[in-house]
């Protein structure tokens, strides 16, 4: 794109925020390291480090120089895209640096610390009560956050658009609305077809770890991951950390049986990687830099998961490098390899749920927050709630904790909002694929085939990843998939894809 | 040692430096990252983050608040050790700041940058005359740097106490008068002992690098390196870097040859480790927190590498490894090991040389960096001198650039000064081991024979580690090793050695 900052507002704005940049970066840094290399004791100093840099960072945000240099360029009415990016997330950052006060941030920090051992020793025992407090501390403190931040309507909107600007409790609920009985109607005939196994002999098939290595490695190299770029590492839960647009770090793990979930977990991270490895060269170092929320960086990982990762032209790929590096596993056919890559059931664990189940999961965590906020119920009334939430949408019941309430670690830090972006990102994921397939004449199979992967991520880059955060996500959306975001391509894509 | 900080005026400096001290942390992970797992094209955004964190540490450095409360805290009496121990630091980092201006340490940065890759090429081409102009600029400026440090007798006094606080050029001549003749006479009578081996066959003995990490990592092991605090990685360059006192990362490199080379990097940096991962838990994030100087860094490394390390005790162990990762190499004894382990011969280059060689290589530099400082002589008498000397000290000559002048990448990166510490931590290295052996009545190869490698740590810990940078170097070693440096220890380390 060239040079795209013109304005010397702008320009100085940048210059300023080069050392933010910088403190984030090493941030990122200290996190990805905190996940793979460090050794175990190095956490105490790690976070002493932390805690001092992020006061560093709110305080060169709230910098009085740069706060009225932003509200300066906020006037100013000749300013391209990119600019009026820069002063949109600029101006949003530091209003949320001014509206929660450090004590706030701080008490938070401190309850989730605790928080989280509560947590795992509530898992532990499978004793709903001794995480019951600081659930009630944080659900406390999250209102507190929402009351600080404002909101028109719900205080769930405030937390909403922590994560998802632009964003509110109705359109979550519109989306949901829209989707959660057609998925049901497909669920339902799904579960009656015998094609879809409800479990499968891989699931359970012993693997060595170092050729799985290969294997994910080998696939990445298929999909075009830019080593002198990019790496993977191995981490306890995957994740993907990108410092600038030239280093990004992708995490997978290896249980050592189920193969598909680490590949799987690769293909995802390799999306979000993708992502801000594509941003224009040059937004490089400002506040542009970046994905520009969580729904869209999860509708990227979401793409190539799912749209690509699962579709039959790719589980092909994953087939024959199974049968490659696993000769016993030779007469495992392409249709076998598909059906044990797209097993639909019903089950207790999120993260394990297929493509069909999957956004249950999401929705009834969004029913409850929502609830929990609106002081609509108690910390108290989750639990129950919860499984009758579980045995209406998908007719199965927890057992314990450990498989309800207390599966997920979010609540635990204090994330809440947070959630309904996984659906917002396999919802837009469908769209996307339809939006490709549209746009190029081309069947994105056909695509898979010819391995041509430049193509996709080509109009990726040039559709979504180049932008950055320049665009609020939904005006990113409007702008270059030429309509809103719609669940309805979602639904035909199931549809195609499982009846 | 219990809390040791109770002045308020030093507890709220030490408040103030604790951001300093994490953008440092965090460079010092950034620079680990960056020789061991960064992707390449990383090293673009890295650069950035990087110079913005230098600028705002600097600026942090010279808060005048921070400034002042050290100001003050200089004409406080009753301060204990500790107290002055970090106004003696703070100080000594304020100052230089103060004197050396921004613009000169951009224009270093400069200069190097470009100068490295000007070394690089001249190395390739056998051209000096591609490197001098840059040698000249670096030169000029570290002249300039001089005279901005202040300095009493010669200009060359300040760039050395940049690296060791404290000693100036009329003390490492003293050293140097004391040891060179010594060593001359020492290294004339080995090289007429047909024991010590010019070369040996295991020098070039292909090693499988995957059993070279093994023995690595059951030497290390052996050593007692604390895997909970520490680890071991590759680098092009072996290095250690140590993140606070409970993160230590050290790197080794393996050629495929030689695999003593590789060896002895890892237990030379594992003394690098142990000193910063030994200081007082109190002194955590504190200026205190650091190794006091180059010279006593070196002193422990090649204490490790050299005094326990090349003892025939040591070398035992390692030949033990050798041959149960090597069955072909079952004949080598351990005397064979011990003479392959401690090979002497005048060579040109100095990262090879061995224990009686090795300040040959280092005074030279020495004699060359004064008289360059000293504007005794110009950048283009550098070859001739240094050829000159080379025939002097070793009676063995260059034939090139790159087994001459351009061998060490040090002036290209403006270290001029840092050179002698080497030859000083050697020295004490002796010195160390002689104390050592004094204080627990034992001979360090008993010990060693021992494995009671505890043993040796908790005499360092207790005399040298715990302390940090609380005593400035000469202070450090007259306190705990009850007289100042002397190298006759060393000189008698060698004779019993060798002779």
């Amino acid at each position: 794109m060239g040079e795209v900052f013109e304005n010397s507002v702008i320009k100085e704005i940048i210059n300023r925020y080069k050392f933010i940049w910088s403190i984030d970066y090493a941030m990122g840094l200290l996190e990805w390291d905190m996940e793979t290399y460090m050794p175990k004791e190095g956490i105490i100093e790690r976070s002493i480090a932390n805690r001092h840099l992020s006061v560093l960072e709110h305080r060169l945000l709230l910098d009085p120089e740069l706060v009225s240099l932003v509200e300066k360029a906020k006037s100013i009415e000749t300013l391209n895209d990119y600019e009026k990016g820069v002063v949109r997330v600029l101006d949003r950052e530091i209003t949320k640096a001014k509206k929660i006060p450090e004590s706030l941030i701080a008490e938070l920090r401190e309850v989730t610390i605790r928080a989280h051992e509560a947590w795992v020793t509530s898992r532990e025992k499978n004793d709903f009560s001794i995480f019951k407090p600081y659930l009630e501390k944080i659900v406390e403190l999250e209102k507190r956050m929402a009351d600080y931040l404002g909101y028109v309507e719900h205080p769930y909107d405030a937390l909403i658009d922590y994560y998802e600007e632009g964003w509110t409790t109705k359109d979550v609920e519109r989306m949901y609305d829209s989707i959660i009985p057609e998925l049901k109607s497909i669920l339902e005939k799904v579960m009656s077809d015998s094609r879809y196994p409800k479990c499968h002999y891989l699931e359970s098939y012993k693997y060595d770890i170092t050729k799985a290595v290969e294997i994910n490695n080998r696939l990445l190299d298929i999909l075009g991951f830019p080593r002198t770029r990019a790496r993977i590492d191995v981490s306890e839960h995957p994740f993907t950390i990108n410092f600038g647009i030239r280093d990004a770090r992708i995490t997978t793990r290896y249980e050592g049986y189920d193969i598909k979930r680490t590949i799987y977990s690769a293909v995802h991270e390799f999306g979000h990687a993708t992502y801000e490895l594509q941003i224009d060269e040059s937004l490089s170092g400002t506040p542009l830099a970046r994905g520009v929320s969580m729904g869209i960086h999860e509708s990227q990982s979401r793409f190539w998961e799912n749209v690509v990762g699962r579709n039959f032209a790719f589980t092909k790929i994953v087939g024959s490098l199974i049968r490659e590096y696993f000769p016993e596993l030779k007469n495992f056919s392409d249709e076998d390899i598909y059906y044990y890559i797209n097993t639909v059931k019903p089950s207790l664990i999120r993260v394990d749920a297929d493509e069909l189940t999957y956004n249950f999961h999401v929705a009834l965590r969004f029913r409850i927050e929502k609830m929990l906020i609106g002081n609509e119920i108690k910390v108290s009334d989750v639990p129950d709630i919860w499984n009758n939430t579980m045995e209406e949408y998908l007719g199965i019941r927890p057992k314990d904790y450990k498989s309800g309430v207390l599966q997920d670690i979010h609540w635990s830090q204090g994330s809440i909002g947070y959630f309904p972006t996984y659906s917002l990102g396999t919802i837009i994921s469908a769209q996307v694929g339809y939006a490709i397939e549209k746009d190029l004449g081309k069947k994105l199979g056909d695509i898979i085939d010819s391995r041509n992967f430049a193509e996709i991520k080509e109009w990726l880059k040039r559709k979504i990843h180049r932008f950055g955060a320049t665009y609020a996500p939904k005006e990113l959306i409007r702008r270059n998939l030429n309509e809103d975001v719609n669940p309805e391509y979602y639904i035909s894509y199931l549809k195609n894809k499982y009846l």
